[in-house]
């Protein structure tokens, strides 16, 4: 099955890839590795989940922002690979979360990027992680996370 | 000397690897890298370090903490590679303190990683590191270390 | 243009390499990528921008502080290639902001870096990045930045 196949199955659409706001961009390609910017979880330019979880917004929404930011990294990896299919191994993922001091369930909020990415790339989608709290977030996001890829 | 031997005279054990808690693995080998989870300060599956260092804990503590966390990524590392004897370098590491706001002495809390790393390792474990203080991470931890080594 | 007439240019002189202080290195050669350690924002062992973005200092002083990490970590690529004509690739910046609660600007903070970099390194220079808000770091620096590139 192809990963067109499961995203539909899934009932899944990728984003338009995002776009660079600054000098930097949102994926090197560096040999067969691909690095990604990190990702807040917007719909197109508008943050979709502000605050601090486990404050403002519950460990619902925080997983539910961390799948946000896993779909437009995917986008952003399709673009840099041209095809999903090309993609060999989810290398890393670092999930930064916004969180009051005290904060402790970062890996269940961090479960919303890794299941979507195992969800739609299988086997190859079973990545390292680290999954930390953070003061502050780039707009007051609830989430940030990065990846880094491996493809052919 | 190989790494068993340092391990020995060093009165260290390598615990069992850490196994994965959800769609994620504790490590990746993409091709000649190993990207290895963060890992906590746990024995088996419970923490020992529990607290912000300079608050709850002091920094013998987190460096204590930090230690900890790098013996469960040579245990990691030693089942990716199979053998530690075939690592060539430990890349990098990045050491997140569990902090209150204000704390500046994560060096010294890292060199609790850094210092086992290269005890055990030799000079292939001298590694590029940062150091950073979180809000807050998971289970409350003291400290969390992720790595990125080479292999043969 | 070689980078040496950018710099000079830019009226930027390159620091002499950052020192390794305990059990790791400012930079890791990995065949070629290179990984360099969190730089803070010193001028030779100094600190020059203490305190917390947003707090007690402002978005100009946070963007000037790391503007200054990046010239110590272009110094440290400077001593791990030998020249910086042969980085094909800044593949990625982390740019770790030591801020207040509720800070939001992280993006502007991390452009003193990013601008920075691609003045002196051109379209090699331009990058993946992550941008986060920390509530701690040594010495209360106000950012760190952690790199890594690739060369011939």
């Amino acid at each position: 099955m192809t990963i067109k196949n499961r995203l539909e199955e899934l009932g899944l659409v990728l984003p338009p890839p995002p776009e660079p706001a600054a000098h930097y961009r949102p994926w090197v390609r560096d040999g067969d590795i691909i690095y990604l910017a990190g990702q807040t979880p917007k719909k197109g330019t508008e943050l979709q989940y502000i605050g601090q979880v486990g404050a403002e917004l519950d460990l619902n929404a925080g997983r539910a922002a961390a799948g946000l930011c896993a779909l437009r990294l995917l986008s952003a990896l399709q673009e840099a690979v041209g095809d999903l299919n090309k993609v060999t191994q989810i290398s890393k993922l670092t999930v930064f979360v916004n969180a009051a001091q005290g904060f402790a369930d970062h890996p269940k909020v961090a479960n919303g990027a890794s299941d979507l990415i195992s969800a739609v790339m299988g086997d190859v989608g079973l990545h390292a992680r680290s999954a930390v709290g953070v003061s502050s977030l780039p707009g007051n996001a609830a989430v940030e996370v990065e990846m880094i890829a491996r493809c052919q």
